[in-house]
């Protein structure tokens, strides 16, 4: 039994992607992307987008959003996303990094997702400056960081204003899967897709997935020039294979939101639930006093100051248990009905 | 007499500058800012500031912005400014690109004027996401976009904040003489100043005047590797000589702001004035039919849409005359009153 | 029976280290670099180097010599490099990229190797120059693209070169296993090593190993920046410990060599061998006829038209067999005689 | 007179220029390059160079060369030049910076010449390296770095050379007028020019010829964005119409052509003279004792160590006159004679 909260980032991979790398360490392959491994991933995402596409193994998505946001926008581009954007909030400024300067401009918006009209004032604040740079891409993530799902009404009104505006559209989808787990699916619009893994099961493999593929190229050198351009790449693409074959990535993650409705309906009504718990996240208020408390007992799970004073973030995922989200549960109802003596 | 209330940077220049200017056209001279004329303003600026500092005369302020903050943060440094700095709205992501990709995060304020827990505040959330980037630099600028000028009580505790949290503080200084002519002169703490010159009388140059030696070095390389080391760097230097010579920055920036008081006296009452009008500029709201019927009548001046709609801005200079001002004044109050007819 | 002779990076990895990562995936661990896998492989290598080193786990030896040697330059540095080396040939520009537009300037040397006196004329060539930029770097290969390897005199003498003249030293270590198990080992004075483990048995993974610890900070930064932290960085610790562990990187790497060796014995005297062969490479002179009847029946290996006409390179590696070697030293002495009927 | 030979850049300028200045400061003009002088620049550029250019003023020859080039090449180009070419030697990496990481190789070339078949040859040396970078751009300089210049077949078999490759053809005119004044003009193929005016009786202008006009936008941004678009621009602008007024440009050039002519013809088959004098430039060898003695008595003049020991560099000017050149060649026979005797 885990007691292990803190992110779908801290557990280990699945078995099936342990075993593909077994297999694929069988025998010799041509590198740096141009093995089989990856040849069949490519085919294997053009089916499931339905639509031609290139692949880029990377091994973060950290990695995946800085090369996908750079090859869309010149060095004095803008670059609209959400206040609490991976991008702006938590990869040192990679973006600005990668393009050359781009400026990165945060829109608020409640539970962590974007509403069309306020992109569409940010284009015309940064339009009526002119000066200021160009707007030029607009990244949405699904899941949300806030652990909502965009529905596709709200996903096509945002691809419409940023497509409007001439604007291209990047989505962090690093837990992708466990959106579309939820039925929300629409891509079109999308350019460029940062495809998670890593979260959902995998060990060391996201993916670029370039729907615009004009954008290949600039995606293809910045990858190989900035070190993402792994030299045995089949380890990476093996991983994302099993992910894709016999729909591992929906099974794990149905499981993880599964986990989090779970621990959701176990403490609703007890415990102050901060965001509709959609996809895998539950953020909770506590006082310090229980959450210290639950720590000492080890459990484990972070703080989340960023969106407000004694706000806790739980997080489940591929291999958490009915178990461990019960013993949570209840370790919770202890603490804080001993609190509220 | 003139129409034009456009920008203080579409007037001529002080009859002082130009014959410095002939004067060093004369004989030979060290170049690339090893002349004599550079070494005077040194000293000039050492003492007119009371501390040894190091110059670097540029072309434009933007420059002067651009190396100054790109030397006081590393490539990963948050740099805080308010909403409306020059540096964010209107130079493309000069330090965006000068430092390699810092991150350029901006506080509002009323007034163009930030204040000292909403900076303290934006320290504190930038640090809580603990990799959204490194807070480095806090950039002021005086007198403000809005033509507001801080008392030396703002600047104090705008730079006491700074300095407890370990930022650099930059002085945006384009209309700095226009600040001081008001009183406010305390630049305790400032580590870089942008000290303006053209806006103010001069044609071709501002200057960056380090305070904290410890960054000058830096500064120097990026002043020659970005092209901004004038070969003939006298004639920079000897605009700048004469500027500061017999008070002309003083006396050209107090009689700016006189003609903007008068301007303000004049209309007053009559016209809704939207800031403080403490330096050259009066940013004030008009019926777009009035705007468009002073254009035609040739009276030059912008719209400052971005501060608000129906909002215009006036500016002064040094070569404004009192009928300048007092023409505009009673344009305006004709059409004012036709219109209120 | 592998045919494939292409480079180290074509082949699996060692099943040590497959089982180092399936057992890795138990449980849950710290994400980001903060695991206990990575601590460890600190520790062992801090005893292997025999001083207190920091280690960042990254995916590609690309993204070791990147970070590396920006984190020991200014964007106006100038890294200096034997005409061949990887950081110059292989990486689309990434030291240019990462470290803001450093300069790499290369140096020609026989047989791969850069000579003392000729990096001191290249140091004194740039400070001559004065405005090319400030010599900061001398980037090492050991072993060499071309196959060789350094004696230690000739490390020792090049380091001493590069500190006389305060240069940093970065050391290109892709294939350092294959050095050391030469007998080379000499790191005194290297600031920064990229430690390769793929090529040698590993997976994905390379090692920054930092000797020069006030460079720690700046690398690790840069390592998040640019996606190269792994989140679940333990996957990347772990091959790296296996590889550490039981002396498989040297026993791997002795085979390799004598592989080499091996096929250099088979054919010497009938075929010219271009450079010593010292590691795992053999650099060969054939006709191209030759080249296209062995990859007809199915040889693998790269022509390497960078170091003349006719010249092919033949790599082995840890799976490389003895008898891989006898068959295409066969199949090349069965062609060569044919042609020369 | 004046016994400064250092360079064009330590004289002062022609009176035209002071005087179109001058007239310029009168009345007001549209800011950041709108104005009606540089309108007119344009215009007569357009008439110069027989087709329509766009045109951007700057401060120096620097940011003309380091703009235009980061205009023609992604970030992981390369820039291929001669080895003295000032944009490798001189400029502290500022194309590496303006371009995002661009790679500058350098091709050697006696006389400060390049030959076709060299650059061929470094072409095909990094297409066959092929993760070196693209080549993307061939810098010219003319006249040379050595004072010479190119014939117009030397120049149409470089520009043939780079277009057949598909490169971009960059220009560097620093002392184009002392080039075109010799009967070279053949600036077909050419993509952008940075047109010196600064060295050749300017003051502190140059310009940005751009021939390639679907990359204008590119390098419009790029010198707004780096700080180099003035708000006096017609201050700039103004140096540049009088520059090519009634042929000022070619005048001044003709004349320094005629100084250096002079001092070669006077001192011809006493003193080595390195290269063929075509412009306004000679390097001589001179026993150091010599230098030394000539610089006691006022003569001011460079070393040269970077073209080999003993080489110093003469250079004349738009205001050098007859008793100059002949006071230093007189004064160089005396010394000369004496340590001879």
């Amino acid at each position: 039994m885990t007691k292990d909260f803190r992110s779908d980032n801290t557990l280990g991979c699945s078995p099936e992607i342990l075993e593909a790398i077994t297999r694929a360490a069988k025998g010799t392959a041509t590198s740096y992307g141009d093995d089989e491994i990856t040849a069949r991933v490519r085919v294997r995402c053009s089916e499931l987008f339905e639509r031609d596409v290139d692949v880029f193994p990377v091994i973060t998505g950290s990695a995946a959003n800085a090369l996908s946001v750079a090859s869309m926008t010149e060095p004095w581009g803008v670059v609209l996303c959400h206040a609490d954007a991976h991008i702006h909030r938590d990869e040192l400024g990679g973006v600005e990094f990668f393009s050359g300067g781009a400026k990165v401009i945060t829109i608020p918006g409640a539970g962590g997702k974007l509403h069309a009209a306020d992109v569409q004032n940010a284009i015309d604040g940064v339009r009526n400056g002119s000066r200021t740079g160009v707007p030029s891409v607009l990244s949405l993530t699904n899941a949300t960081e806030a652990g909502t799902v965009y529905t596709n009404d709200e996903l096509r009104s945002l691809i419409e204003v940023a497509r409007r505006n001439r604007l291209r559209v990047h989505l962090d989808g690093a837990r992708l899967a466990n959106a579309i787990a939820t039925g929300t699916s629409d891509l079109d619009g999308v350019d460029i897709l940062s495809f998670g893994v890593t979260k959902n099961g995998g060990m060391t493999a996201d993916l670029i997935v370039v729907f615009s593929r004009e954008l290949a190229e600039g995606v293809s050198i910045r990858w190989h020039r900035s070190g993402h351009r792994a030299s045995k790449s089949r380890f990476l693409s093996a991983q994302i294979e099993a992910y894709l074959t016999n729909d591992l990535w929906l099974r794990n993650a149905r499981h993880a939101n599964a986990m989090a409705a779970r621990f959701r309906d176990a403490i609703s009504g007890r415990v102050e639930i901060v965001y509709p718990v959609e996809a895998n996240m539950i953020f909770i208020r506590l006082e310090k006093g229980v959450y210290e408390s639950l720590t000492r007992d080890g459990f484990l799970f972070f703080d989340a100051a960023i969106y407000g004073p004694d706000i806790y973030r739980i997080m489940t995922g591929f291999s958490t248990t009915p178990e461990d989200v019960d013993e949570l549960a209840a370790a919770l109802e202890d603490r804080q009905s001993c609190l509220s003596c």
